[in-house]
C-alpha cells in the first residue's frame, strides 16, 4: 500500500483531485432529480450524491454544488418546493450522464437526451418514465455548508412510484431487479450482482445469509 | 406501476418503513469507520451513508442516528476528532454487517468480529488491515438535523491508503478493482460490474465510452 497525505494533495491538479476523491467514498446512487421553474420550463439533471436520512418521517438528501455556476436544479427546487428522483437504469445511463452537460437554462433536458418526460397526478414535477423507481419530494430544508459553499438540499418523499413486482413482503425494495445501477468516480458506471442478504446482526450470534 | 403515498405510509410497520425507505435512493456506499476514544478503547461500526461533499478540501459526510441509544462511534469522533473510514470488500462483507450488532461499549467490534486492527503512522484511530482503500479523516463539524434527530457527520480526509495497482493515471480509483462492494435497503450485500465509462458531457455533442 502507498501513502497519499495532505502534502500530496496539494499538488493534485485540479481534475487529478476531482477523480481521486470522489473516488473514495465508495459506490455512489444514481438518479436523475427533476424540476419545473414558475414559467413551466422544465429542468432534469444527473445526481449522485441521493442519500438516505430517516424513514419516520422519509427524509432524503443531495448535494448541491457552490452557486458560482447556474444551478437550475436548486433554482427551480426553492420556486416551487417539489421535485423528483428517479432511479438510473442500465437503458437510460447514456442520456442520464448527457444531462450533466451544460445546457443553457431554456433548454429542456428531456427534449435534448430524449429522456420521456411524465407529470403524473397532482404532482408539479416532472418524471423520468423510463425509470422503474420514482419518487416525489417536497422540499424540507436547505443546508448551507460554508466550508465549501455546497449546499445539502433535504426532502421528505411523498410518493412512491414502483412495479409492484419489485416490492417485498418485507418492504424491501429490490433495487437491483429494478434495474437500477450505480456509479463509482464522476463518470463510471457499474451494474450490481447480489452476493447476499444478511440476517439482524446481534452480539454473540453470527450474521448469516437469508 | 403502483403509487404509494404518505396515507400509505402512514400504515407501515416499523420494519417495513425501514426496509422500503432505506431502498429507494438506490445502492449505498459501505463502510466500516474505525474510532478509538480517551481511554484508548476503540470501536469500528459498519455505515451505508458515507458521502463526497467535496474534492478541494476533501470534505467527506455520514448520517449518525438519533442519541437516544448510545453511539459510540459519534461520541469517540466528539472526544478525538480522528476517524478512518475503511472501504468494504467481498471477503470481509460478514463481519463487517456484524459490526452492527449492539455491543457494550467495552467491548472491541475488532477482537468480536475477527477484523484486523491496524494502527498507522501517527494517526490516533484504527483502520482495518484487510480493507483495500483506507482514509484517516479529521472532523471538522456536526450539523444537528433537528427534524429527525440525526446528524450529519463532516470531516476532511487527511491520509489515504491504497495499493497503488488501484489508481488511475488520471487520478480515478478503480474501486471495483479494490474489491469495493455496495449494499441496498438496510441488509443487501452486492457485488459490481462495469458498464462503461463516460465521456465529459458537452451540450450538441452525445457522451461516448471512453
Amino acid at each position: 500500500m502507498i501513502k497519499l497525505g495532505q502534502k500530496d494533495f496539494q499538488n493534485f491538479e485540479k481534475r487529478y483531485r476531482g477523480n481521486f476523491f470522489n473516488s473514495l467514498t465508495g459506490f455512489k446512487s444514481l438518479n436523475l432529480i427533476g424540476t419545473i421553474d414558475q414559467k413551466k420550463q422544465t429542468n432534469l439533471a444527473i445526481f449522485n450524491s441521493v442519500f438516505h436520512i430517516g424513514a419516520n418521517p422519509a427524509y432524503v438528501g443531495f448535494i448541491s454544488r457552490p452557486n458560482s455556476v447556474p444551478r437550475h436544479t436548486l433554482e427551480n427546487i426553492k420556486e416551487t418546493s417539489f421535485y423528483t428522483v428517479n432511479h438510473v437504469n442500465e437503458l437510460i445511463y447514456k442520456q442520464a450522464h448527457q444531462t450533466s452537460a451544460r445546457y443553457p437554462k431554456e433548454d429542456c433536458e428531456f427534449e435534448m437526451t430524449g429522456l420521456g418526460l411524465e407529470f403524473k397526478d397532482d404532482f408539479c414535477a416532472p418524471f423520468v418514465k423510463e425509470s422503474n423507481i420514482q419518487l416525489g419530494v417536497r422540499l424540507i430544508k436547505t443546508i448551507n455548508i460554508p466550508e465549501n459553499k455546497t449546499i445539502m438540499v433535504m426532502g421528505e418523499i411523498v410518493d412512491v412510484y414502483l412495479n409492484d413486482n419489485f416490492l417485498c413482503e418485507d418492504g424491501h425494495v429490490n433495487i437491483e431487479k429494478a434495474g437500477t445501477i450505480c456509479g463509482s468516480g464522476l463518470d463510471h458506471y457499474h451494474k450490481t450482482q447480489k452476493i447476499a442478504r444478511l440476517s439482524y446482526a446481534k452480539p454473540n450470534l453470527n450474521a448469516e445469509k437469508i
